[in-house]
């Protein structure tokens, strides 16, 4: 196995953004060096309180920033009725040590400038804003980064309009930005997620495996998700995970390269990813696209790294 | 049952279409009055010589008429890919009787003035500029219509560009006029067409009733398309007969109220049909969308059918 | 002076259209064959009356033939603010002689058919439905016309939204067929009409003319349409009539070749038309774009000829 | 008098934008704090170069921060056939002071979050990139923003694309940005500038003024300008000194409210800043539209103040 990335992680904790956030504290193959927080799944203040409260419950040192309360164009938009108010589906939890003072963007940006060439990855579960103003602001700073992994887009029907998914909906410029920075972008869609699906019988599994309050909240908040009527309504798509294990076990992914461009448009396409997987447009591939999940591997993974934690 | 049902078919034959006209001749349930030829799958004088070959094999006689060579916008682009260049997949028929010698929308206009209200099927399975034209030259026409079927869209993934379906983005304008006309509207999209598989098994299932010319040439036909990549090349999807199966024996299918729009920019989006399947844009069910579809109760209705065509 | 030229003239009466319909019908060298009409100014059997009435005024005996209540796509939307409910400003005219029992494109579709090819002006001062709809369905008959002047759009502000010309932004997919049917298209803009403002002096040197009924009425009806504030309050453009001199007095005009494209995007540039007077957007000409007006000599002209009516 | 007012001016020196910064600094109504730099007129290597080298020749100590390379999306865009590829007609000017070596958008929220509420006054003549970054990083610094006035935009014709102005088309998200920003908008359009037409006359009596090096400077880069065909020939804009002049003496101008949107779309209207002046689009007015200027006026208060620098 190679050595740990040193990852920035950009998260607005969300129920599956909490599960994500243990599975990278876990991971030995992840070296958790930030995470950002921006508006997303709630408010921005509940999301930073969020991101505090789960990284303490695993009795982890991590510096949490606040950034974004809202995309580069517009106004902010949650997602309560898949994340409830409070953003955890109404699971409480004990607060966590307090966020930096800081912006998240400054953060990055500082991060990135103190890197090696080539060294950093981004893992952005979240509308892109905090990542897209730290690489808009400091184009020079792209050289420090690996790779940009993100759970973003669909090339299928959307989960939040008809033809977009809800993290690149809510900021497409900021998407844009990212995937024309000259960094490699892999893309963890809706088609992949929908792999990932957490059904009772999957979250029975993961209980039996005990584990400490991590891994137990983890399923009482998977618990708590109401099921996806799009996904025919058997369970919910475990989203932001995925993203987390693509760097974590790769081996549990089949990906291609594909040609993405975000619709930026005033019309029902805002926020789509038009994903060409078959060379139909002829543009140039510009992501790495993440096609196909081992779930059974995803879901193994999941509890065997979770069990790990307090 | 009921009685059989006036029907103008406006087709542009096309491996699928050729299939679809002999489900329809062949559908007692339907009354095939008058057959409108577009370009699509490939250019209007190949069509409509495809069309009246096909209906010539069947010992039909039913009125074929050409129409528009074009879209509303824009100029032709045919499917060779799909269908070859001579849009049959290279299977050659032998000429059938001439065409009328006049304008397709004129002939949809002329036999809906003198229908009962109420009383017309209009089935789409190409670009729908001839239906369009027909209905923008003389809206009042539309309260003779009962309602119009149309084999275009879809919500996932687009099968010519990486959002859109082919009829659709063919001729987007002409789709929204149909979508405006306060006319009842039933989709078959290419979700539902995906459930259609032609496969190598199916094909010897068909070859298996023997029949006569028409399905011994269907299924030659069929075994001459190319697989599809975009659904795992197990064979490929039988677009233009679900939309005729949906008239002759609905119960294979189920429906839901849905609310589309038809993307009309200049982006990536264009030909795209939103299709709110949840009630998340707000809008009100303007269309009938085909879901699902019993696939083995498909092929059985068309193999029998088919079969008693010469 | 080159012989009479065959002439279908397209409106939406309308004060100006009022106007223009009598400076064609005074014009020797307009053969005025066929007057179809559409919504716009107002609603269509308001057009079509005031269209009948127009020509009755002037004693003359010209086809009026109906044609679209609406545009292509939407629904239709009037000026009253300019033209009054009635689409005369208030001013009553005596009816004229009823319309022709027909619809407009194809009464379009009957005089190209039996023309010489290159022989036939169209002469577009309404929301384009009409003319689209003729080319549209039988596009081969685009060899007859010799030229299409049109009365659309505004390279500079629009005067329906804050960036579209009225009959452009009535109907921009309409526009943008004729602009794509391989057809000469003489375009006489805002710009261009803003040059032929209407004010007290100017109706007063019309009214000492004396005249008869069409002169006078014709000035009571300029009278009473509102000042334009977009054009600081001194008077009004008298759009129409612009586009019949062009063909009636061309040494009056001064044109260049212009590239044009119809926004046809759902956004707020709907309908506008992006003018390229300068070459910088690469695309070639496509139009012949008539920019400066002597004035003086355009309102010599209206007077002159105006006089000559009943 | 009302005292100096705090300015940070953001530029992209540019012909125009020189003469602008002797202004700035000749004013003694401006406080100019702070000078920032993005691409535009010429790269931004060169405009940086130019700033200081501007800054320099007038003895003024201001610190000058280099910005943005590039616009929010796209690359990079110069403008050369207006200003040269040095963006200054070709004048070479003695290399002024080095910039200081950080982030223009930092440096904005540096100074900002130093400020009393309502103080500063942000002074946009420039692609809008970095006062963009600095307020979509930090939205809570709007508060400490007296008012935004911009060069930027056109409701007419463009300078850049047919509908389009340069600075907006360069970077229309972050004008977006600005104009979603919660803070008080003026916009100084190509209208506006159109009317500060620099003639020969004009430089003549600016010529006869005498001055020092800054004055016969400008008048040589205003001289190596090219005329404008947009506007007849005889002369081309001043844009950016008109944004000046609106804080040195306002009662030149004359300014009403306009609701004002950017397009953001795909299409050709991208960039164009879409200027209701009349309420057709019922949308609440959302800048001060600065309509007319005293011509006179203006050229006597650039000369009189250029005159006072070295």
């Amino acid at each position: 196995m190679s050595a740990r990335r040193p990852v920035i992680l950009d998260c607005d904790p969300g129920t599956d953004d909490a599960v994500a956030l243990w599975l990278a504290l876990a991971s030995p193959e992840i070296d958790l060096r930030l995470v950002t927080v921006a508006g997303g799944n709630a408010g921005l203040d509940r999301t930073v309180q969020n991101a505090c409260a789960v990284i303490g419950l695993a009795g982890a040192v991590v510096p949490v920033v606040p950034g974004a309360d809202r995309p580069l164009l517009g106004g902010f938009r949650g997602d309560g009725a898949v994340h409830g108010a409070d953003g955890l589906a109404g699971i409480g939890l004990p607060p966590g040590p307090p966020p930096v003072r800081a912006v998240a963007a400054d953060a990055i940006r500082t991060m990135l400038r103190e890197a090696r060439p080539g060294s950093v990855t981004l893992l952005g579960i979240a509308p892109a804003t905090n990542l897209a103003l730290a690489l808009a602001t400091e184009p020079a700073l792209a050289d420090r980064v690996q790779e940009v992994v993100l759970m973003a887009g669909a090339w299928g029907e959307g989960n939040w309009t008809p033809s977009a998914e809800f993290n690149a909906a809510s900021d497409p410029e900021a998407l844009a930005v990212l995937l024309g920075a000259g960094i490699a972008v892999t893309l963890v869609t809706l088609e992949l997620t929908a792999q990932a699906l957490v059904t009772p019988g999957r979250i029975a599994s993961l209980r039996a495996l005990g584990g400490g309050a991590c891994l137990r909240t983890a399923c009482d908040i998977m618990a708590a998700v109401p099921p996806s009527r799009r996904l025919g309504g058997e369970g919910h798509p475990l989203h932001d995970p995925c993203a987390v294990a693509w760097l974590a076990m790769p081996e549990l992914f089949h990906a291609v390269p594909a040609a993405v461009a975000v619709d930026l448009g005033p019309g029902p396409a805002r926020g789509r990813t038009h994903i060409d997987r078959w060379g139909r447009s002829g543009a140039a591939p510009n992501v790495t696209l993440v096609e196909a999940l081992d779930a059974d591997g995803f879901f193994a993974l999941l509890g065997g790294r979770l069990a790990r934690l307090p």
